[in-house]
């Protein structure tokens, strides 16, 4: 393993990205996510994910100087066309009128468009949270995953993020995909050419499959049966139609077969405790507090409780990486 | 069985509910929800409930002829305070300001306070989608499931329902509890003798229990693991502290042992997207009608299908009851 401290991760990826032709904005806004992923160990939405950003923008599947364009839709509607650029710069051109319409309006909604999206959304939740905001985000993928009771892919990953904002603590968030697992730990599994449990895919002839090639050839089955199927559908509506975008479907058959991040929108939508519940707004978000309580004191964990203990261990001492994905990151320099 | 027609339905619900008390309007927004339910064959949704609306109403849990009273708390937020009556008139009584601020904003939000609770979201997503709006509802209930990783009931069954508008078609709806199942139907099975599956629920020592009588003494669980379990947590905040109102362990607490229906609050949030896409709207709903088409034709189901299925024969034929269900509820009357 290496070491390396925050600030050189933060400096190795944005030289990887400025020597690639991305543009200082576009550079810069991955690079935030990218040390946020790595600072809070979650590895593959760290370092590991540069790799992805090059190889998509060598088949010409990102736009690396793309300027974000606002659209004030409605009242409480932001739109941000991402102009086939990364989602980060188009997040933070977006999020200082989400928040305003959200303070303003009580609840408000911010549709980013046409973007290249591989970002962990609790990144973005944490911006919101911060803001005293709650707040809510998902975004189709590729169209990897089987609806239940079928056998061919419909669905991507379709994440799903959750936020809520505590005075003196960090926040509690939450963010996960609707597939039963995500498509990274079957590729691992296939690598070191291990099994996978029961529940996580079909082969291609719709049948329960443990062999993880059989399984990515095949089709992903969500979390949850029937229910984690049906968030899945209510994530591939309201992050792609309703806000005039693709569907992991649709992206999928942009990629072409190049393997690149998939292209789609994202929907974000901000609710301000201070206009529902005005000057009582502090007393019922202390009321958010026992609940919280309740369920720390019996031993269960809060969703977001791993990687703040992550974060403040590398904000302190730094955090390793696996000496061939720093070794293959530097050859990206040359 | 007893066969009857929606009419007859309609006129015992009726005639039970004044019978006992409610005031005309509640009476009306209660029995249009229960023939909706019993239309749909929810069976557990329909004329059932009315047991429970008395049972509630004598133990004192429930106002019988409160009035809601509106706020118009922000430009997209409506509140309505149900004054300890239940949800249904205070859901009337705010859905046309919903409805004319999603239009005007874009996406706005209601929250009902201070309602008894024992009605499917459905029937209020579909109101929704009927003037063309995407919808999302949820609320807690009482305090019976534990949070993943914990054994002590702290969530309710907390539903989550959502609702998108299909151009000459019946809408996509979903509406599902976040526990494993509903208790209903756990106490279906203590009452029938019979075991119910591993992961419905814990014993009171937190141990994994088969036993549905040592389940509903100790605590169900959620669907999904821990991501049921972020969602449970998400329904508690946002449809509870968010607005002002109770969490389902407080509404248990209310309930001080009297096994009335909950008290709490809901929250419905509604989307229109003629104000996310403009003139484009009826050409991205139609790529919507894609992703249906490819859900249904590799044989998986819509979640509402049975449901409209259920109506079209109910609303030919009427629906069959069961004997001993119609003698209690005609025993209501006397």
């Amino acid at each position: 393993m290496v070491s390396l401290y925050l600030e050189e991760i933060e400096k190795l990826s944005k030289d990887i990205l400025l020597r690639h032709g991305f543009s200082e904005a576009q550079a810069q806004a991955v690079t935030d996510t990218v040390v946020a992923g790595q600072r809070d160990e979650c590895h593959s939405h760290g370092l590991y994910r540069l790799l992805g950003c090059i190889a998509t923008l060598k088949a010409g599947k990102v736009v690396a100087d793309a300027e974000p364009e606002i659209a004030d839709q409605a009242p409480s509607i932001v739109k941000v066309d991402a102009h086939g650029g990364f989602s980060q710069l188009a997040f933070q051109a977006g999020l200082p009128i989400l928040i305003k319409k959200a303070y303003s309006s009580g609840i408000a909604a911010l549709a980013i468009n046409r973007c290249v999206h591989f970002s962990a959304l609790w990144v973005e939740i944490e911006q919101l949270t911060d803001a005293g905001l709650v707040a809510f985000a998902c975004n189709p993928s590729h169209a990897w995953v089987a609806p239940a009771g079928g056998s061919q892919p419909v669905f991507g990953t379709n994440p799903i993020a959750f936020g809520w904002p505590r005075i003196g603590k960090k926040p509690f968030i939450f963010d996960f995909a609707t597939s039963a697992i995500a498509r990274g730990e079957i590729e691992l599994c296939r690598r070191a050419g291990e099994s996978i449990p029961l529940g996580w895919g079909v082969d291609a002839n719709g049948q329960p499959s443990t062999d993880p090639a059989a399984v990515l050839a095949g089709a992903m089955l969500t979390f949850g049966g029937h229910k984690g199927s049906a968030l899945a559908g209510m994530v591939e509506l309201i992050a792609g139609p309703l806000i005039g975008d693709l569907t992991s479907a649709e992206s999928l058959a942009w990629d072409d077969g190049s393997h690149s991040f998939p292209y789609h929108g994202e929907l974000i939508i901000a609710l301000d405790p201070k206009r529902f519940l005005g000057d009582a707004a502090d007393q019922h978000l202390a009321r958010a507090e026992t609940l919280f309580e309740s369920i720390q004191s019996q031993g269960a964990r809060l969703p977001s409780q791993r990687r703040y203990e992550a974060r403040e261990r590398s904000l302190k001492k730094g955090v390793d990486i696996p000496e061939d994905l720093y070794e293959e990151l530097n050859r990206l320099l040359e």
